[in-house]
């Protein structure tokens, strides 16, 4: 951006700030997956209107506008990968307001995902998706990326309850769409179209989620396998049997080895998987539920099933869970979360192609995630120093792709596609699909501002890890 | 259509059937709103490439298509209104798949609702949208449309369930969209954007629905009330308690004297309200939470509240819910059934101002429908022949919708716009909102040939009712 430019920022952002020096510039230059890219200049506003000026302004000078939360992100969604202005909407946080009657939050995307959570309990209702950096990341990126979580499996993901949003356009339009009724077929879904988009065809200044009524009561069921195909039988054969579980997790054994390491908590690391189950609903229920959960694992071979009593007993055992990310970062300093989801019965072949990827590349691999709804995370360890490792390490990512396109699945479940996985669009949505979806984004960004560089692959765009 | 254009569709589809008579043709050119448009031609055949290949020539020769299902439509979706080529999809029927393991159903689109229904259950699973009409009408319709439903409150509509597709754009390429798992957030939601476009943005050849599993028990609680505004209130409270019941019914006054005079049920024809509650879930729950609803009913002063024990029971209370569609039509030959939404707070209000309406106009009105999300059905019953009345009617309707937006709601819940609602669309959007999704429209469709004249106004397009 030229110096006149950034004056005519200034002039436009009235109520809030506008940051050009360069350390406050540098803090908005990266996220939690590859990559610095310093924008031009950075503004925080509570004001609509003028994100709707400085968008205005933007389009007629061709500004590339990177709108930004928490930047959480782990495939790149608020990079500035094209420099430009960089809209910091965690400071748009004022509204939180949950409508009983209703059954509706009414937020501002700046808004803490874990706030809504909060506020919705408080009340006897639950705010569903629950991704796992909801206490640092706000509704707006999970908005964005249409985040996912444990409570996927049962619940579904952050698009299943968005029925309202406020929107600037990329051309500066403030538009409405949907509105507080969870029924509404008055034209196209732009709701859900705009929820996902990665910030490319617009930025959400505001949201109107649906609740539902909190579940009166939970019960977790451990499960420890020997072999990681009986686990995803007995998978299987739970969520055929007439119970939906709230969760579904695995651990495999790598991921129990790291956790000890860093933290013992007593995990079997010598056997193949560990699933952990909650059920969630009325309490009669979940414990009838949970005695068959318990049931089929023994019928199935598990070697160890144990439902703790007692919240801490619970809690306990949903921590070793939370350990296996700050666990296996410690392993090395550079960690490649995927997302790469497959159809729920090829689960056990997924496992397997991953084990053969992983000797293939001599790289460490460590399988955890939300099986129950076949999103699995292959996390890879490496030293982004080592230039020989990373160049096996995006190998390695390539094939972890091909896999699961392969078997009928997705790039990603929940990450989204960002920088890191635009080169690999066109694999899984052929030539016309992303044509298609390329159409949308012309129609809406003409001069192409908005969050440039994302989902689109560039011209003979590769993976690359190493920088 | 030329009789040269007419020979090279017989040309392309070499294993169906091509339809030219008058008579057949007429079959084809109304659906259950309002209105009757001859096509030029009618396609039945299996073959999707042959139906890709008419969309191309429709596309270079700039002839409208389109597509059809069973023709249910309240709104007008499948009037070939611009004459043109019908697509009988009814016959693409030969796919219902069910899979247990990675609990999804594929489908094509000739499938009837209903039998999606019995081939999940057979299995254990559930298809949860039940549009009233399941019985006749084709997966297809449901798709392009989103149909609702009463179980909408509980499980969401026809959308929520759909997680793949494959698609004939407007230019006859064939694309397939998300895919067989859950989470997939690979690029923009074109599955969620066309389930719900009206066969505006292609057409639909195969889908992929997700399945749960089935809930193995279910209660009914009935409960009646004097005034429609405890009603609304016992909605409320029992919402807000942690249930979240299946399906939530309200017939009025209007409607119980209606089902009555037509075949005498034992309803409470002094009363202004009665309720239905459906839960459903594991046995032991549904009965306590039976238990903890009718407590709500009668501390609220229903004046009656009755479990039905039962499945005949069940069966007999629920009979009397499906009696008010075939029953108000005895009353007068021309039903015109909206499904104006709002938000479940506004319930009481909008019930206050459809009375005014109705009075105002001197029109007979009757409301019920699925009161535990805001979508009422208010039905106006009238003669078609009655040039008078239909004028009256026209203005009615159109304050209908003024008053569902003006209370933060939307023009159609469940039915879609199709050319009945299409004069609505700029009131509900706003002129920005509508252009943004022309030109969704206009990137996928620049030919503007598949099921031209919906969803989108003609300028200075206004309702009618009278032909």
């Amino acid at each position: 951006m030229t110096d006149m430019q950034i004056k005519q920022i200034v002039d436009i952002v009235k109520t809030g700030r506008v940051l050009t020096d360069e350390s406050d510039r540098f803090s908005y230059s990266f996220d939690a997956s590859f990559g610095t890219f310093l924008p031009d200049a950075v503004i925080q506003t509570k004001s609509v209107e003028e994100v709707a000026e400085l968008v205005k302004f933007a389009n007629r000078e061709k500004i590339p506008v990177y709108p930004r939360g928490q930047s959480t992100s782990l495939s790149g969604g608020p990079l500035p990968v094209k420099g430009g202005m960089v809209i910091d909407l965690s400071v748009m946080n004022d509204l939180l307001e949950i409508d009983e009657e209703d059954l509706v939050a009414v937020v501002s995307p700046g808004v803490l995902t874990a706030d809504i959570h909060k506020a919705a309990e408080a009340k006897g209702l639950m705010y569903p998706p629950d991704p796992s950096s909801s206490h640092v990341s706000t509704i707006g990126g999970n908005l964005a990326e249409n985040s996912g979580g444990p409570r996927g499996l049962k619940y579904g993901v952050t698009k299943d309850y968005v029925i309202g949003l406020e929107v600037i356009t990329p051309e500066g339009e403030i538009i409405r769409t949907g509105g507080r009724t969870v029924k509404n077929v008055t034209g196209y879904d732009l709701t859900k179209l705009i929820v996902g988009s990665e910030g490319t065809l617009g930025i959400i200044t505001k949201a109107i989620l649906r609740l539902i009524p909190k579940p009166p009561a939970s019960e977790t069921v451990m499960a420890v396998f020997d072999s990681l195909v009986d686990a995803g039988r007995a998978i299987s054969q739970i969520l055929t049997s007439g119970i939906l579980p709230s969760k579904m997790e695995l651990m495999d054994q790598a991921s129990m080895v790291a956790v000890e390491n860093y933290q013992p908590s007593g995990l079997p690391t010598d056997a193949e998987a560990l699933i952990l189950i909650e059920l969630d609903g009325h309490p009669m229920a979940v414990r009838d539920e949970a005695e068959q959960v318990s049931q089929v694992c023994k019928q199935i071979g598990a070697r160890e099933v144990r439902v703790p009593q007692t919240k801490a007993e619970k809690e306990d055992v949903w921590k070793a869970r939370k350990l296996v990310s700050p666990a296996i970062v410690r392993v090395k300093p550079t960690k490649i979360s995927e997302d790469a989801t497959v159809p729920r019965s090829k689960i056990p072949e997924m496992c397997r192609r991953l084990q053969e990827i992983k000797e293939k590349y001599n790289i460490h691999l460590v399988v955890f995630g939300h099986v129950g709804d076949g999103n699995l995370h292959p996390n890879i360890i490496a030293d982004k120093a080592d230039k020989e490792e990373m160049a096996r390490v995006e190998k390695a990512v390539a094939e972890i792709f091909e896999a699961a396109v392969q078997l009928g699945g997705t790039l990603s479940g929940e990450h989204g596609i960002g920088t890191m996985k635009a080169p690999f669009m066109e694999m899984e949505l052929g030539a016309a699909g992303l044509d298609m979806m390329k159409r949308i984004k012309q129609a809406w960004d003409p001069h192409n501002i908005m969050n440039p560089g994302k989902i689109f692959p560039e011209p003979g765009q590769k993976l690359v890890l190493s920088e």
